[in-house]
């Protein structure tokens, strides 16, 4: 550890090179905490600092006991900060940088990164193993993961730029794995942060109809409408599904985005598109089983997963910095580090879309 | 009825009006018998004399009772032949024309038909509902779904276009669903004459390496290296896989084609693609349910259905007619109609990869 290394830890003096992080001991039991503050490892990792952190979507699975843990684990893997330290191979990323990273970290360099997805790298790491929700974080692939911005950001671009790191790169994957674009229809399935950012997406892709299913919330269906929401409908399964085609000359929509992951939602994709049509598939699959027949007669192109941010970083760093678009507006509750169990029970009960913490 | 149409049942003159069929009755119970000469019934319908049918891998779910029946099925959805006469709605068949059509009707018109989409039509029927292995056929929505050819063809393509009324046309629509493309990396599942067909038309696209992954037979083999193949792995299962990531710098394929419809073989095609590589399925599956996670995580696209043989017949006629590809090599046994039950026999056992049958 260097000496510049040493003096982390600034909120907590007295203990010295120890951090505020997160951890989750069990269903519903996450814990603000110090604990030490992360070192360089590998000679590729850096060490960044974060100006801002938040909470997933996919952080309630874990946290709901649906994902089951076995010990305490850190928590956390959003991230926009300035770069402390790199390791010794680290070419690329310099201290005192303003970057955005992402869950996964990733080489950008072997042939799975150069198609564009780095999110199933062949040298994939956690992105933060040592927590984003945190003070510190330690950043594996340094060069490869990380994306600096043309300067430090001014203070109101920050939530935007956190949004890049993964709900908004998430919801823009969803839009490209959906092939949405000028002139389609274009249907989201969720109205979570993910959903909503998708339907920011799709609008700047240009879809011309832009349809959120199964919402119940205004405040969430405002937020829809505010990035380019064309309508909202409300009833979910059988009834969702004939509302859509009432509105697409019974065909189905073109493109559908997938944000939710369960079985309903994911057969509610499906059979909103039209034959020939895409599904972008983002929410997290739990238990979900897709029958074959029903997808071959579909005749619907099936195509997500882990969303490779990283690879649109750059186009969104680049939109948010021309003020073109604003994703931070998800971020409708703002809590210190610490309190990072309210925001946890905020999310859980959908009294928050998307909570961010401020270190 | 026409006059014309009424000396039609040549074979039979004895019954008149009367022509050669085929229908199943049971499980392994396919019979060869006189049924009435198919008519005009709607005035779009044309009926077509065929010069050669052939007996679909597909007919073997029913003959095999997989796809249950409940009563006498006329059998038969491949065919080519000479248009006798056509319903006055009729613009673009003519009579006399030689044509190729498919196993769907469609009247290539409505959004899905122009988006390529011909096998999910709006106005989707059976292409020929009066069963194809039979003397005469009648074809729903004539113009939507027929394709002549540049003249009368000679007589040694008349294989090869019949070949492109099914076979041909699903496995060109699996390698496009596959992404197929120059200098890609293609893994092709299953070595019936659509698999064997997959590897002709990734051939044709451009494809580097071509691995035909499960076939033990080595006539299939053979043909399989003839149309383009440039590996055969034999193995199976897990097994397959490691072979291919061996292949592949342990990454797997680009492109990977699925033409069984087995739960195994849609895993098998799964796994062998690389994340971001596409699957084209066109094996109808059977009781086969993808597990959502694992599809989630491994990053593919999945693409298939149906094959919207319409799509592609004017380009594939051209390249038959032009003598550059030369599919009908499947058909490795011929017979004449009557004798369409020792076809099905032939295939079930696996004799003889695809039969064609002369009326």
């Amino acid at each position: 550890m260097t000496n510049k290394s040493r003096t982390r830890g600034s909120t907590c003096m007295i203990l010295g090179g120890y951090m505020r992080g997160t951890a989750l001991y069990g269903p519903y039991d996450v814990r603000s905490e110090y604990v030490p503050d992360p070192t360089i490892i590998e000679p590729t990792d850096a060490i960044i600092r974060l100006s801002a952190t938040c909470i997933c979507g996919s952080d309630l699975w874990p946290y709901r006991g649906v994902d089951p843990i076995t010990r305490p684990v850190p928590m956390g893997h959003e991230y926009v900060g300035i770069v402390e330290e790199v390791g010794s191979a680290v070419k690329i990323i310099k201290p005192g940088q303003f970057v955005v990273g992402s869950f996964f970290a990733s080489d950008n360099t072997c042939p799975i990164c150069q198609a564009g997805y780095q999110t199933s790298c062949v040298n994939r790491q956690p992105g933060a193993p040592t927590g984003a929700q945190a003070e510190y974080a330690r950043i594996p692939l340094a060069d490869g993961t990380l994306v600096p911005t043309p300067d430090l950001p001014p203070a109101d671009l920050i939530p935007d730029l956190l949004a890049a790191s993964d709900v908004l790169g998430t919801g823009w994957f969803a839009a490209v794995a959906a092939e949405v674009g000028p002139g389609k229809t274009v249907a989201v399935v969720g109205d979570g942060a993910v959903g909503l950012l998708a339907v920011l997406s799709a609008r700047q892709m240009g879809a011309e109809r832009i349809i959120l299913i199964g919402s119940r919330h205004p405040q969430r269906q405002a937020l829809a409408q505010e990035f380019g929401a064309t309508d909202v409908i409300e009833a979910r399964g059988d009834e969702a599904i004939e509302m859509l085609k009432e509105l697409t000359d019974g065909l189905g929509v073109h493109s559908t985005i997938e944000a939710v992951g369960t079985q309903e939602s994911m057969m509610q994709a499906i059979r909103a598109t039209r034959p020939g049509g895409h599904v972008g598939v983002v929410g997290v699959l739990h238990d979900v089983a897709i029958p074959g027949r029903e997808f071959f007669f579909s005749h619907v192109h099936l195509h997500g997963g882990p969303a490779p941010v990283r690879r649109f970083l750059p186009e969104l760093i680049n939109l948010i910095w021309q003020r073109v678009i604003k994703p931070g507006k998800v971020f409708d509750l703002t809590l210190p580090l610490e309190q990072v169990a309210e925001g946890y029970r905020a999310m859980d009960e959908r009294r928050a879309i998307k909570v961010l913490l401020k270190p």
